[in-house]
């Protein structure tokens, strides 16, 4: 993050049905639907990288749209994976897995690695971090806190999502008069305190919506050490500005994740998609490093 | 369920450490580590079914299993899909998937399919049911409904899963005294009004852990149409002989779900691992039968 002065992680939703021209373009003419959609998606996400990588320290691949896509799906998700890492960039999966011991483990391996087979090794996806859905309580996190501090990956567990309906169930009330994101935030920090490193910042973050910054104080209140993933700005609604609280432990307190403000930038009649793209990305870049503390 | 006489679901959790005999000898003998350890995967799972299936209705993959694999385990996992239901068994895909709404019609398409893109229409897994994460709340659980409801598939929600780990998020008492399971089982009653078919039964169920079986008959007061998916038999400690409130609408109102109880039944020094899993499966499924309401 010192090093490109940015907290800017780019998303990476790729929808077939909106991609940049020369993606549609870059796919094969001939074959299976799917595998020329699985091309065609690893072309956007290629060109996304490129124009805005540079002013991004992540990507943030939403595992819903490659899966979308099949097996190939799946392959191009390892391949823009591995075009990302090379661009400089961390990889972070965000597929908010959450299931039982023994099933939590299996996403471990599948988004780390490795898998232990007769056959050899399966190196697994080899994520830097990832998100996860903290409904199944602590035991269902242990698994995948183990398997990311062995490869030396981070976690971001769902706090306080960015969508309307999060008021449904992460809001309830509890009966001590915490709602239930604060119970949510306290696991968080409970489970981050042994793994907090020079930096003052644990490996076990929090996914805290950018659609509701009025809560942001209170989360780090509870949550003092925790990386923020901050999702929703830009098509969510969440603005930049509003987000000074979760850089109160430094500059690297908050990640800011946006996937369709900077693709679908040159919508607003801006020309070219990947200039319309980088631009927004630096637009993005430096109202969030001037906003946030040194 | 009528046809079969059973309730049985097989879940399908293959772990490339646990093959059976046949199984790892299926595998090709060349090849790179994940195409064979996906190769033996699916020899595995087509063998599990061809013992247990004919006492069970439905398989239950384990998505987590599969993804370990990379794409080539998403492909077994489409070709596991086809081969269960050439058996006559439904496929009843076990993710946990939750997100926000954008992102939840992704996994939709995923896991049902359609998604169209500027190639053609793809497929996606063609899933009868899927299980869902309702931490996000209901615009999160909207859309994978929609997309169920169109497809005449079903949703199993969580409202108390079966790992111990559950207690610290899914039991939090409420400021009305009600704990969080309670809420989420109101949201499923809820949300299944609408879908509430002539069986009496709706397309939104469920998942109502096996391991604390003190919980069904409040659940199923919260949710008298829902279908119950019922894991945690076996392994984890559950037991058939508890789960009669499940059954209280009738012989369809429970799934009991199923996995290393049958394909590590030989282990008991059972003999043939084919041979112990269809006497497991059977003896099972007599067992919840007889128990059930008719």
């Amino acid at each position: 993050m010192e090093a490109r002065c940015s907290q800017l992680v780019l998303g990476l939703d790729p929808d077939p049905t909106q991609l940049w021209p020369r993606a549609a373009a870059g796919a094969p003419t001939t074959g299976a639907p799917a595998a020329r959609a699985a091309a065609a998606v690893t072309v956007q996400c290629e060109l996304l990288i490129d124009a805005a990588g540079p002013a991004c320290v992540a990507v943030k691949p939403q595992l819903a749209c490659f899966e979308r896509l099949g097996d190939g799906g799946w392959a191009a998700l390892a391949t823009i994976s591995g075009y990302a890492r090379a661009a400089g960039l961390l990889v972070l999966l965000d597929g908010k897995r959450g299931d039982v011991p023994v099933t939590a483990s299996a996403y471990a391996q599948a988004l780390l690695g490795p898998t232990p087979t007769p056959f050899g090794e399966l190196s697994g996806l080899g994520a830097d971090a990832f998100t996860a859905n903290p409904l199944l309580g602590r035991d269902s996190l242990a698994p995948l806190l183990d398997g990311a501090a062995a490869s030396g990956a981070g976690v971001f567990v769902l706090v306080r999502t960015s969508n309307a309906g999060a008021a449904d169930v992460e809001d309830a009330t509890l009966e001590d008069g915490e709602r239930l994101w604060e119970r949510l935030a306290r696991i968080v920090a409970d489970l981050g305190r042994s793994r907090t490193g020079s930096s003052g910042l644990s490996d076990v973050g929090a996914v805290t919506g950018a659609t509701e910054p009025q809560h942001l104080e209170r989360m780090r209140e509870l949550m003092p050490h925790a990386p923020f993933l901050l999702p929703g700005v830009g098509a969510q609604g969440g603005r930049v500005e509003d987000l000074g609280p979760a850089f109160a432990p430094g500059r690297a307190g908050g990640l800011i994740a946006t996937s369709r403000a900077i693709a679908d930038a040159y919508k607003g009649g801006r020309g070219d998609p990947a200039r319309a793209a980088a631009d927004e990305a630096e637009r993005l870049r430096e109202l969030a490093w001037t906003l946030a503390p040194a």
